[in-house]
């Protein structure tokens, strides 16, 4: 009785909507300075704070980039939503045994609710959540790192798309609290491989660098979009549209840690963050987008990216609709 | 540049879609047995477990009401969306000085985080969250109280809708655990209002007596609909376009408690459940819905509603769209 | 096979003894000025901090006071002691049903392990647990606070002990989060009597006004000394020496709060502390001691108050003893 | 001004005291039914419940050993009071800075205070502490396990005493939550070498394989008393009698995990347990006592080893004084 086509509003010339991203990102722009580069690791530290970029994929093929959108920067935990879709997709409903979907309350590395709840992560989007997840699909192909990176490339449309070697060393060097979660989780019995493989996938992961315009042609499973507008074939079928519906339900829900009541309040749309700066959301049958500017807020998130959000949605939806 | 229209997809027939929700309430129905009635206070306890109405208001007037659909039953927490819209209308931005809008990732009455963040409640939609909305209106309004049910009679269309002051008189008994949170609300300093005062209103509104047709009309703001599809104009206008969105995501992120993660991957509508066992979604600018079956599930949800909605979803929302 | 006697170490003549506490109370004092007078309620916001009374009451009746020891200052969380002892002489093990022994590891007055162990209070000498314990008491006495004062009066040796109705009526306007810890317990089924009731006896006994030399000759009992001793016998036999062993055993790991274990590092007396700068220790078969310090440090003892037993416990206690 | 004398009460005839200890055998021994041997490692759930040995050790050399008494066990967590003593003896107060000295009203293991603390253990009787004891002592002396080792020996009087290998293994094979442990330390910057070694040098301690009498010798230090009672002189230093005060302290209030306070209000003496079923207590001035049963209870302390010092203070014990 569904409706598919209902989702496809008619959308607005590539020239307005153009000169509306560009006004957009002169606007949030300024909203960087709010925020700080994560320094948690070094090779991250040293990213440009200025760096702003914004790539945008509607359904029917059209892609608009703006700014350093073409610039590769470290993924971080947008990688964790599509870790997820691959587990849906080869695990499916098995994988909710050994990972919740609630939201945490809590900071996206806290142990506090781990221990409360015995070792099973709220939720696949905070730390220990992708660990499990990673582990999972670790348990299930030998060789998942690389194959993941593969998938990202067919996803992103560029088998350019590389793991930054000296992010992932770094990742390594300085994961002492993701080397404690794991840790844990080996200790309450979930989680299958040595602790070690399942951080060094898991670390991969996050270390892959990708530009918006990667990020947003990748996220286009979850608008329902194919991979290709042209072919209106997927090149790569991740995952089935009612596991992407779901897949955004945990966005809207857990996608921006401790922040994402916040976030659906002022933006509304399902979205993911890296502490890299990027930011991913997406409007079902309508967009994807992803933007980029590194200076986080004190939750993690990009400052001026969520700003960019607030601003596309309230120019983009119609408020009755969608969010 | 939004495009309202686009929101109104074409609904099927209202014969179609009366024989869907018949189907619907069939299949649902049995899931009340792995629940049970609430029994906290006893006027709840005593309302017959197999009870089962349904009731659905389409953006452009149709309504379709089933089963039990007509009998009224306590609201219970599902008034604290509209006491959320009216303090927004009323009070604005500022209200979330005292109130945040995160998901507690805890029960609905648990006093853990309100403590460790110093009486500020994670969200209003959690007792201790709509004791501080209605102190913010009382310490406005000397009479709320008796505002707050002229209001839920215009929205619900009804001028029948009374407060059942049996329950009403029960939650005043047996309200010890709501009693202390107002308490610790004081000693924060953020109660305006003596506790017994800001009490009485929250008792009232959450023993307000609706039917499901009532709510479901009631909720009609929420989905960017007038209250009257004759006129094209809102009764009662009750909160602007911008409000409705934002307590959509409110009620994403919040609306059933610490279940609000597994009711959005399982419906992914904008959602508040009460302890009566009404449940009401919106589907924004195609309908809203409310359902009532009093058996509760472990974390006091609405066993066979959430059934209902879940297969309500299947059939009306397409899988690229809204949720 | 117990050998009483050891106890009784020959002590320092009383020369040598007030000279010694004179050097401690010079030493000690200028530690107030680390700390800050109590601010919660105006009453005791008042009391000038340069205020410092010490009396120490010997086994064999030699009493020693010094500086302020005469003049009767709020006894508060002091008052917790005793509430226990009567109880435990009136109750019997039974008592520990409604109320655990171990240390909370929390600030005195904190919600959160209440309500994470059902409404059973860590233990007697943080405030919910001695709301209970008052409770236990008025259950089976109708006329507890009034009883409670006479004893006071009994075990401090002067009829004109007063509950200062001042601190009183303030404790009642400004003990919100105190009755938000009532009306919890009561939720919980962990109170017999209305919350008022409990609070006002429990508020009554915290507002009592005792000197250091009252509070130390009431104390007596704790070491196993009649509080007489010229008669040699109790003027009130408080409870039992087992009980006694026991209240001394809650003292050591509960009687600083969240300090306790640095108290018991430095100093090693089982003890109490009360928010109006009082702080009683004693030594099993040797003395009792009251100082009185108005200034409290970050976790609310007496800052000079810990200073001065630190002090008196380096010079009076041989090291391989006792503590 | 203290009198060393003092404490040194007169004990009773070594035939008065045989038959004591027999009688507390005999009496504390069905209570390891209420018990179960550890099982989270297989070296230690296969030593048979039935064991039971008791050593005890006074001032003036008189020894009495009963039952197993001479039967070496894994000593666990008794090993974290001669970690703590070497520690203070070595690097003093600034000890304090790096891990806390507050009980921790929480299981031995958790992780969740350590992480609201921001990587300070409580104190140093839990494993986060006695982790965090032994990396402070393993940065100053490169081969600190074998060291330790060397000093065990020398307290305990025998050169047969050695870790038990197997048990080490095991500890290293099935030490996740202590890895987890160590892992989060180095995360907060509490870990000044790499976990790994901490841990092996923490296992090793709690390997080290002892028994009743070579223990009561070994925490001689601990009641004031020399090593050798022929000589009057420690053959080991340990720590000087102001450290031993105040280790005595932290047994007091931490020494038996979250069941602490209640077991001071069962027995009152400084103790410490280890999961192997050893139990070591001191009655400072007068006699150090080990009893070995290895049933534990919930809390993880030897059942019929808590009894049997319940049984042994309250005839050892004068009513008023010590304890």
């Amino acid at each position: 009785m569904a409706d598919a086509a209902t989702g496809s509003a008619p959308r607005e010339s590539e020239a307005a909507l153009r000169a509306l991203l560009e006004r957009i990102m002169a606007e949030a722009k300024p909203a960087a300075a709010d925020g700080a580069v994560a320094s948690y690791i070094p090779a991250l530290a040293r990213v440009p704070a200025e760096r702003f970029g914004v790539a945008i994929s509607f359904a029917d093929g059209l892609e608009i980039a703006l700014g350093d959108a073409d610039e590769p920067f470290s993924i971080q935990s947008c990688s964790k939503i599509f870790t997820l879709a691959f587990a849906l997709e080869r695990i499916g409903a098995p994988l909710w045994r050994r990972v919740g979907r609630e939201p945490s309350g809590m900071s996206f590395n806290s142990l506090i609710l781990l221990e409360r709840e015995g070792g099973v992560p709220r939720n696949p989007l905070i730390n220990a959540g992708a660990i499990v997840t990673t582990d999972a699909l670790l348990a299930l192909e030998g060789d998942w790192a690389d194959q993941a990176l593969g998938r990202m490339r067919r996803l992103g449309g560029a088998e350019s798309i590389v793991v930054d070697e000296e992010v992932y060393a770094s990742e390594e060097t300085h994961g002492d609290l993701n080397r404690a979660i794991a840790w844990f989780l080996k200790a309450k019995g979930n989680l299958l491989r040595p602790p070690d493989a399942a951080l060094r996938a898991y670390f991969r992961a996050c270390a892959t660098a990708m530009s918006c315009r990667q990020l947003a042609r990748a996220a286009r499973f979850l608008i329902g979009a194919p991979l290709s507008a042209e072919t209106g074939a997927a090149a790569d079928p991740v995952c089935g549209a009612e596991h992407s519906r779901r897949i955004r339900a945990v966005m809207r829900t857990c996608g921006l840690y401790d922040a994402a009541g916040d976030f659906a309040y002022r933006v509304g749309l399902p979205a993911k963050s890296g502490v890299g700066g990027g930011l991913i959301a997406v409007s079902p049958g309508r967009y994807s987008v992803c933007v980029w500017s590194p200076a986080l807020d004190a939750k993690g998130n990009s400052a001026a990216g969520q700003r960019a959000l607030e601003l596309l949605v309230d120019a983009l939806e119609p408020s009755d609709r969608h969010v």
